[in-house]
């Protein structure tokens, strides 16, 4: 039963984990510039060190109650698999562990990118995308040792006569190790992203409006807490998100397939379609390796040669793994192997499409963010009011296309174009591996993604390192260019979590039905008629506990999962307001106790302002947080089953939408702003770029903290679920 | 069979129509004041009658084409009930005919109210109540009038051999008009939204902004247009809002009586459930009335006994109508009617919870609103940041008080603690029954409700006829009085609507049951086993169409429906930046063109303002209006029933929650505004008092136009799924 091209993921994960190696020393090597340079490059990573370290301070302590309530639950209630503490753990460790290479190399490029790009263009953009390689690399390469160790280890361990069932045994196991690295990402997502946007709307706020002085200008306080702020959030938030993503898609969809062939007693068929996600991973990961080696730009290139760059490495990538995956999956020998193949292309398309859409409404080229920035000549009144309508109205296509997409790889994979409950398993697989799909570039888009910080980085060490303003006009280039590929980013990461989210509420089944199971429930009834519960269909299932959308359980969780959506971003954007102004009062009151900074004759203590970001950072982190746990617990208990899918549904679906909006919204508002820096409407210092500015410092929390957030937000719910759907089943108050 | 109580309703409509009409015939007796109060009296009235003719004009069009479309589905294809066109059309005309009554009063009462007050403040709250309790009165009048007459013409014609199904028969065709109602409801919401909030912004943007004039000043050549707007968007738009909410609710909840009795085949009981909503609404209809006249205030009296009058009529209807609700229940002998009396109570408290929070969230005299108003100091961006946070947070509250309102009032209704499909029928009912409980003081509540913008004219008028400015302040604390009821009523607005959309879902099922007997479906197939049509549980039902949480089309449909919402207010909001622009643009023009303007020497020209803003709001409406019709017969017939179960979801549980948001930050910065004004933070032209304008003009839209559309939105769409369910039926693509 065991197939050679398991093998394939180890031994991805050990490329993917050498070349980032190679990547890391290369860029180590090159030379940090001046000894400004140096000193600022210290100072940021010294702040984002402290930072990093103060986090994993309070997480560790959640993830220790957590783990002692788990075991709790194993050992103690006899309630969960005995796995779950530590697959917990180690899923957190690892999403830690991506976002801690993630920054250590993102600091260390900085100044070194600076100083390659005071030579040409090209050489900056070659050094930041490389340090970004290093980061999009050590995630997927995590993610997959993580999951090649943790299957062998239970293949080896898990004990079942049925060889079938032992694989859905393994699998959702392995889900659980899912939850560590959502909660790890939620942290490392909401804390980063109240610290980076306290540090720039108070940098800002000060700084550029009430100051005068230009953006990373040395004499502002608050400036390198901006710069560390773009390596914790930007950075090592992003990487642990992503991680999460990635690993949470393989998993969600290896428990599907284990579900969908253990019920028909089919283990060869459930083994392949267990390493089926982990082989496209792998593939995915191997040519995201060779589309990096496609991104090269000759001495002397525009920006837009800049950008046809990366955009070959990556359609290069997706192209070979479109092939592959086709070749791969044949060899595999998987049923109806064509149609899985189409679910994993609908998924890259899909996302593909999300992510231009995302370019349209945010980018300067297009007239949705034009529109924006002609309403900051009557004033911030209307630039807001414009913005947040336009980015209500960009929610269409990604939701049509992710209904579109959902529907699409549904059917390829149910290999019918009529729902059936006979091929939901089937259906819901693949909708599952289209996340994979759509994830399975993510080596190479990480690396353009993660560049964009390393560039914005290194502009701010040029400007406080007063070097010629031609490299921060270079630095400026490839920062730009970073927002673009960001946008493409973040719709990924967006369509992969609905997806991952829809896959999820399957999985929340397997493992209700092995917690029934576990405790003496070996039939159900349905319709009058017991059914076994080990072979309940999915309908069957939803039958028997009348997850339907009449039973007001399930209307009043959706209620519940609606608001929890919009109650976790209130939550966050007032923590950026509160922390912000922390920061404008700290660096209020350094201006006026040493009038000597704003000459430039006084050094500001930076190190305050780095304290002040990060203490507000950990103080407003922890509610929002708690709430994602505490939520589908408590919904559980008094609602029981019914009211958790309502939950999980009305959370998903809002949740979805509601990040889009607020990345879209926040997006156009920033380019809006930098379109008027071009010299439209008057151009910096006008009227216009004022109001402007006042959209874009309203998205930053939108964009940068609330909206990524949710992403998780919704996906930790959905694990949490998992992780308790034995209390589910023990306990319910109606 | 026949009760004698049924003729309470139209007893009670005919009670209500005549004290509107001694209310109306005592206010018009009133003085109207000096000529030139007359003449801007004039000004508005026939600006506000140009645009209601304009957009009945709109409205008419709308409503032949869908006229001629259920006539031809209903004669020609023969898939619906052949009275559905005529219930249409007269729901459309009397939630029509509520509006332009209230507006027709509103307009006349402006300027006798700013003459009331030139004597005292007590004379003035006096007029203004009764004023609005013109509006109040027609609007439960004309409601319970359109009820009792088709009730009375069906019962003669309807035929069908069992009484029961004949009950089922004639509620869910008079089911129909609720959507007549809703169109015309939602026409008028989201058109005079545009209006009123178009030439707000706009006068305010050039006016207070640009050109430094005060509110309601002469000069401003958007003035009248403003004031026009408060007629039309505020008590013409409100009037047609809660009409169709009110008759909303009381059909909704007697079709539910008469399918849960019907499949019991128990028509005695059947006819009681069906006419007891219309007697609870009948009794407070009579007890709004008691409870106006007890409105009474002493010469001299301060605003806070002004509140204080006004909250003890309230208060004492409320009493009068727990109690008699009660005994008529009880004389009515339905079975379980405590429970059902319970389910009343419950909605009541709901209605009451919901309006607290949304005071405490919205008024200046709490920490909310304050906080607001302390984020103007550090700027514009602080402010819409920190009000959209506190926006977002104040959901918690009405969210769980109608999940905590429906478990209660539907397990009172039930007679159960526990959830089963068997009492499902019962609970849902008792929802229902909830939310006329919660609108049966509609009465009286519109009353303090559509005072608010008629105390605001009246100030306008007082302005620009150069009164005294001790009159402009006795009207500024009506109108500030009327804020605050005005939050409450928006509180009960927006829970009510909740509560009858959960309603109508349910009401869904019964005419989809219909449409399925009246295509020969007479049995259908739940877990492989024929049951029944006619007498199939709910819960057979959703098994039948696999309306479960697993199922795609029922979480795409999900998605759909929360993408709705926000696409829908994303359009109302963008089309008030528009309109808002035009205006700007001819305020600019005028006063460029005829330099005496602004010196007061020239006239502005009002009515090109008034056609600009009428233009503006009949262009924009078109397309969200489109939507709200086409988006749930699309997804019919693409993912069928369970994709519309789906969509209605998901609109639902975003909508709600949506809608509830954007109240309450606009509500908020209003009144942030409002306290700077009183002189905190610097008072009026303060850094702090500008910052807190942007933040109101932002939150017009939300307050104004998109948030209350939102609830109309989701019953729309409900009701257009009720109506088209036996194209559902007929016809899907998957």
């Amino acid at each position: 039963m065991q197939s050679s091209l398991f093998w394939l993921t180890p031994a991805s994960s050990l490329l993917a984990l050498g070349v980032a190696a190679l990547f890391y020393r290369s860029m180590k090597a090159a030379p940090e510039g001046t000894p400004r340079m140096v000193e600022i490059a210290s100072h940021v990573r010294a702040g984002a060190m402290a930072y990093l370290r103060q986090q994993y301070k309070v997480v560790g302590i959640f993830f220790l109650v957590l783990t002692l309530l788990f075991a709790w639950l194993a050992y103690g209630l006899n309630l969960q698999n005995h796995w779950v503490p530590f697959a917990f753990l180690t899923g957190g460790f690892f999403s830690g562990l991506a976002g801690f290479f993630g920054m250590k190399t993102a600091t260390y490029a900085a100044a070194r990118v600076a100083h390659a790009a005071s030579h040409s263009l090209d050489a900056g953009l070659r050094l930041a995308f490389r340090s970004g390689a290093v980061m999009g690399l050590v995630v997927v390469g995590l993610a997959l040792l993580d999951i090649s160790v943790w299957f062998l280890v239970l293949s080896h361990y898990v004990e079942d006569a049925d060889p079938a069932h032992k694989l859905l045994l393994i699998t959702t196991t392995m889900l659980t190790f899912g939850m560590g690295a959502s909660l790890q990402a939620l942290f490392a997502r909401v804390g980063g992203g109240i610290f980076t946007k306290a540090a720039d709307v108070g940098a800002d706020l000060v700084g550029k409006v009430e100051a005068g002085i230009p953006e990373d200008d040395p004499r502002n306080p608050a400036t390198i807490a901006d710069n560390v702020g773009d390596n914790v959030g930007d950075v090592a938030g992003m990487g642990a998100d992503l991680y999460e993503s990635y690993v949470g898609s393989i998993l969600a969809t290896a428990a599907l397939g284990a579900a969908a062939y253990a019920q028909a007693g089919d283990p060869a068929n459930a083994y392949k379609a267990v390493i089926a996600p982990m082989v496209v991973a792998a593939i995915g990961t191997v040519f995201s390796i060779i589309g990096m080696y496609a991104v090269r730009v000759k001495s002397g290139s525009t920006q837009r040669d800049l950008l046809n760059a990366l955009g070959r490495g990556i359609n290069l990538s997706s192209a070979l793994i479109l092939v592959f995956s086709y070749v791969v999956l044949r060899q595999l020998d998987l049923p109806n192997y064509v149609g899985i193949w189409g679910a994993i292309v609908t998924g890259l398309i899909t996302g593909l499409v999300i992510g231009k859409v995302t370019e349209y409404f945010t980018s300067q080229e297009y007239s949705p963010t034009k529109g924006i920035a002609d309403n900051a000549t009557t004033g911030p009144a209307t630039v807001i009011i414009s913005g947040l309508g336009t980015g209500m109205l960009s929610t269409v296509v990604p939701v049509v296309a992710i209904v579109i997409g959902t529907a699409l790889s549904y059917c390829f994979a149910a290999g019918s174009w009529h729902f059936s409950p006979a091929s939901m398993a089937m259906g819901l697989y693949g909708v599952g591996i289209a996340a994979v799909g759509m994830l399975s570039t993510l080596g190479i888009t990480l690396a353009t993604d993660a560049y964009g910080p390393i560039a914005d980085n290194a502009g701010g060490n040029a400007e406080m390192a007063g070097l010629d303003p031609e490299v921060r006009k270079r630095t400026d280039a490839l920062d730009s260019l970073g927002n673009t590929t960001a946008a493409t980013g973040k719709g990924f990461a967006i369509g992969s979590a609905a997806l991952t989210a829809l896959a999820l509420l399957a999985s929340y089944v397997e493992e209700l039905k092995i917690a029934m199971i576990h405790a003496g429930q070996v039939t159900m009834e349905v319709a009058g008629v017991a059914v076994p519960t080990a072979t309940a269909t999915l309908t069957e299932f939803m039958n028997h506990f009348e997850v339907n959308l009449m039973n007001p359980k399930v209307l009043l969780g959706m209620f519940l999962g609606s608001m929890v959506s919009f109650v976790f971003c209130g939550l966050t954007i007032n923590a950026v307001g509160r922390a912000a102004a922390s920061m404008v009062e700290e660096v209020r009151r350094q201006f006026k106790a040493k009038p000597g900074i704003l000459q430039g004759k006084d050094l500001p203590d930076y190190a305050r302002c780095v304290a002040i970001s990060t203490a507000g950072a950990q103080r407003e982190m922890i509610i929002p947080s708690l709430l994602a746990v505490i939520i589908p617990i408590a919904t559980g208990l008094i609602f029981g089953v019914p009211g958790v899918f309502g939950l999980l549904g009305g959370a998903l679906s809002t949740g979805f939408v509601l990040a889009v909006f607020m990345a879209n919204s926040g997006g156009a508002w920033d380019n809006a702003k930098k379109y008027i820096e071009e010299g439209h409407h008057g151009g910096k210092g006008s009227l216009a770029h004022k109001a402007a500015i006042i959209g874009d410092t309203v998205g930053d929390p939108f964009k940068d903290t609330a909206g990524p957030s949710l992403n998780i937000l919704i996906k930790l719910m959905s694990m949490v679920s998992i992780v308790t759907a034995g209390v589910n089943i023990a306990y319910t108050l109606f």
